[in-house]
């Protein structure tokens, strides 16, 4: 893989985290393939099949009110031809009357370059154990 | 993709399945690739980095007795170029004293096709609420 199609695909994946976190659903039209093959795994449920019913759940999420921030503390990407898969940690932010909460989940988000960009064709979160307590007192602290 | 591809690549993920249902270290050697590239989810974990990490867990999950048996109620391949993902469903049965107990899975199985085989690049289970009630009974009783 070379350093630019790297640096592409990393902010491929940015976006696909910005749009979650905007709660925007039309940041989310612009990163997905947005046709019957795309399969989408929520923390904890069963896979998404499609784009139909990939949007309408990430609607459901955002009117919901979404999270409030999402940190990837740990990411890694691979390329092979016009496929890329990236592994990343996120640590997901969100309020419980006026108190922060953390909750962590570890992402496969496997993407497809169409020519011009690398567009998301799949996203399976799962939930995970925090890391050690005084990692997470650690960046509380920061 | 073409007809012949999509065996294979139905062919090395149900290699992988039969060398966790045999508890065989040996044919799970046998569809990996080997090296420091590959990652492994179990359900419920965080990721495992790199085949050394990766076999010594199923050498963990095997001396424990493993699971009973594995089936994939729902399966789908894609291929481009030399990689190819599979999503399936595991239903892991165990034994709990004489009663056969069931958990769910949602799977993402990343391929590479080394030129000859269709290799296991990255294993992500995560654990999913057992599907509708009337489901589970119906495979019981057959």
């Amino acid at each position: 893989m070379t350093e630019k199609q790297k640096h592409d695909v990393l902010e491929a994946n940015d976006n696909f985290y910005h749009a979650v976190k905007s709660g925007d659903i039309g940041q989310m039209d612009n990163v997905w393939i947005k046709d019957a093959s795309v399969k989408c795994v929520h923390p904890g449920w069963p896979m998404l099949y499609g784009w139909e019913a990939v949007r309408q759940s990430w609607e459901n999420i955002f009117s919901n009110g979404g999270s409030l921030d999402i940190e990837l503390p740990d990411i890694s990407a691979q390329i092979s031809g016009d496929m890329a898969w990236v592994i990343c940690i996120e640590k997901i932010s969100y309020k419980v009357g006026d108190e922060i909460q953390f909750v962590f989940a570890q992402s496969t988000n496997i993407f497809k370059f169409d020519g011009s960009s690398w567009l998301l064709a799949l996203h399976h979160a799962s939930p995970i154990p925090a890391p050690r307590r005084e990692v997470i007192s650690n960046e509380i602290l920061q």
